[in-house]
């Protein structure tokens, strides 16, 4: 059986493909509830078109699936979920509280935990 | 209100003290359940004394109370405690399961989640 756990620091910087396998980015960090120690996001590097820096787009942790062929996580983003999904710029943090976790939760259709 | 979520580059790194503000290490990485997102250890990097390489000590996630002053983790841990505590070299990734888990969770008195 597969290890039930993985490394914070090999999630960060591992790929994200879509349900075609087509490259979107990669996880540049994890957003952590402190009290509980539950992993709420995952925050997806994208973009960076034309010399401008990348964004960054919190995924609830559930959508993110292991696919061992590709060695990166599989998350079935359309492009035009991610045209109005919830973003915030590379040196931006958002106040990661209860609504923005609900924002992000509804947006993704995932149940709040 | 503070924010309730921390990101996980922000905790790797940060230093850990016990209970009398003695720096004991630092927190190398996180590991996190796969299925569930929870974060089950904080592996303190601690040790390397006499060129020798530093250990990883499993802290349960729930033993870490940030320490605003000190800008640092609070782990109440005895260094008799940590002379028999469950660890691993630096180079060695132990399987991180739910045997193990309860191990390091029963060595220091905390409830399996």
């Amino acid at each position: 059986m597969s290890n039930p756990c993985i490394s914070s620091d090999k999630v960060e910087g591992t790929n994200v493909y879509n349900g075609n396998g087509d490259k979107l980015g990669s996880i540049d960090n994890l957003v952590i509830d402190k009290r509980s120690g539950q992993v709420r996001y995952a925050a997806l590097e994208f973009g960076g078109f034309l010399g401008m820096g990348t964004d960054r787009y919190p995924i609830p942790w559930s959508m993110l699936k292991y696919d061992t062929n590709l060695d990166g996580y599989v998350v079935p983003l359309t492009e035009s979920q991610l045209e109005k999904a919830p973003r915030y710029a590379e040196d931006e943090r958002p106040e990661y509280g209860e609504d923005y976790g609900r924002k992000v939760y509804d947006y993704y259709g995932v149940a709040w935990l």
